[in-house]
C-alpha cells in the first residue's frame, strides 16, 4: 500500500501516527508537495477528487481519502490495538470525542494557522485576518473545555488511548509549530500535561 | 430516548432523516431554541459540553452528541436498513463519501448561510462577508465535483442510498431555504436530479 501525504500537515499526521500506534509495516509513504500545488495535478486529482491529502492506495487498487475513513479501514484490517471502539456503542462514543476535537479544536486551530502564516498563503486564498482571529478564539475556547475534561479523565475519549487522542495531539502540534501557541499559555495545565504525556509515545514522532 | 434538536437546522435534520429512514419509533423530539441561546444554558451545556445540537439521551442516561456519532449508535441499535456499511471496508468507503459531502459541501454552504443571513447573526458573531463569499465558492466547487460523480452513479457513495445521501441532501436544502441557491442554478443537472429524487422519499420531510 502507498500513503500519499505531506509531512507535518495535521491530517496526514493523524494517519501516520495511527499507523505507528498499530505497528503496521510496509506502507510506502509518498510525499505530496502542497506548496507546489501537486494536489491539483490531474494525476493526483484522479486519485483524490477533492485534492486532499492523505490518500491511501489499497491493495485492490482503490484509493481511499479522508483521514478518518482511512483510519476506519486500517482498524478493520489491523484490529489491534483497538483505537476506534470494539462495538457500535463504543465506536459511537469514541467517534463523538474524535469529532469534538476535530471540529472544535483541530479545524479552528488549522484555520488560525492557514489564514495567518505567510507560508500557507498559497493554500488559503484569500487569507482573512478577521476570520483567523475568530477561529483562534474558538480553538482556545474548545481547548479550555477539553482541559476541564482532562482534569477528570486520563484520555480524551475516556479510559484508554484512542483515535481521539491522535486527532487532538496533531491539532496542538500544528498550532505549536506554526503559531507558537501551547495550552500552558492559557493556563490549561491538564491539557498541557496530557499533550506532554502523548508526546512521549513513539508514535508522536511518526510524521 | 429524547433527541434535543432544532427544526430546520442541517445537523439535527441529518439525524431526524436518518431516524425516518430506519423507521425508528418512540424517540421524543425536544426543541432547542438557538435564536434564544438555549444551547448556552447551563442545563443544556451539562448535556452537550460544546453547546451543540443535536444531542441524544440514550436509554442508560448517557447523552451522545455529534450527528454522525449519533447515527453510528443508532445504526448499531437499529441495523436495518443499513445506511453506514456492513463491514469495516464498506464503513470506510461510506465514511469517505459522507465526510466529503460534510466537509466540502455542507460546511461551506452552512458558512455561506451563517455569515450572510440576518437571522443567524446571533449564532455567528462576527459575520464576515468575505468569508461567506469564499465559502460560497468552495461549496459550489464541491457541488460541481459531485455533479460529475452523479453522472456516473445513482447515489453519493455508490450503488445504494446511504448516510452520505442524507448529509448532502440536508446541505442542499439548507442552502435552498436560506440563500436560495440550487444546483440547477449552476447547471449541475445530475446533482439537481439526485436532489429531486431524494426529495420524494418520506424521510425528506422529517424535520
Amino acid at each position: 500500500m502507498r500513503l500519499h501525504r505531506t509531512p507535518r500537515a495535521p491530517n496526514p499526521r493523524r494517519v501516520t501516527m495511527f499507523i505507528a500506534e498499530k505497528g503496521i509495516d510496509g506502507i510506502e509513504l509518498v510525499d505530496v508537495d502542497l506548496a507546489a500545488q501537486a494536489h491539483r495535478d490531474a494525476a493526483f486529482v484522479a486519485r483524490s477528487p477533492f485534492s486532499k491529502v492523505p490518500a491511501l492506495e489499497l491493495p485492490d487498487g482503490r484509493v481511499l481519502t479522508e483521514s478518518r475513513a482511512i483510519q476506519t479501514w486500517l482498524e478493520g484490517r489491523f484490529p489491534e490495538p483497538n483505537l476506534m471502539g470494539r462495538d457500535a456503542d463504543e465506536r459511537a462514543s469514541i467517534e463523538e470525542a474524535d469529532r469534538q476535537v476535530e471540529l472544535y479544536l483541530l479545524f479552528p486551530l488549522a484555520m488560525w494557522v492557514r489564514h495567518t502564516h505567510p507560508g500557507l498563503a498559497v493554500l488559503e486564498t484569500p487569507q482573512l485576518p478577521d476570520y483567523a482571529a475568530s477561529q483562534a478564539a474558538r480553538g482556545r475556547e474548545a481547548a479550555a473545555i477539553l482541559d476541564r475534561r482532562l482534569a477528570e479523565r486520563e484520555w480524551i475519549a475516556g479510559e484508554r488511548f484512542t483515535v481521539a487522542d491522535i486527532t487532538a495531539f496533531c491539532a496542538l502540534e500544528f498550532a505549536r509549530g506554526l503559531v507558537r501557541w501551547r495550552p500552558a499559555d492559557d493556563g490549561l495545565v491538564h491539557l498541557q500535561a496530557w499533550r506532554d504525556r502523548v508526546a512521549t509515545r513513539p508514535s508522536a514522532t511518526a510524521l
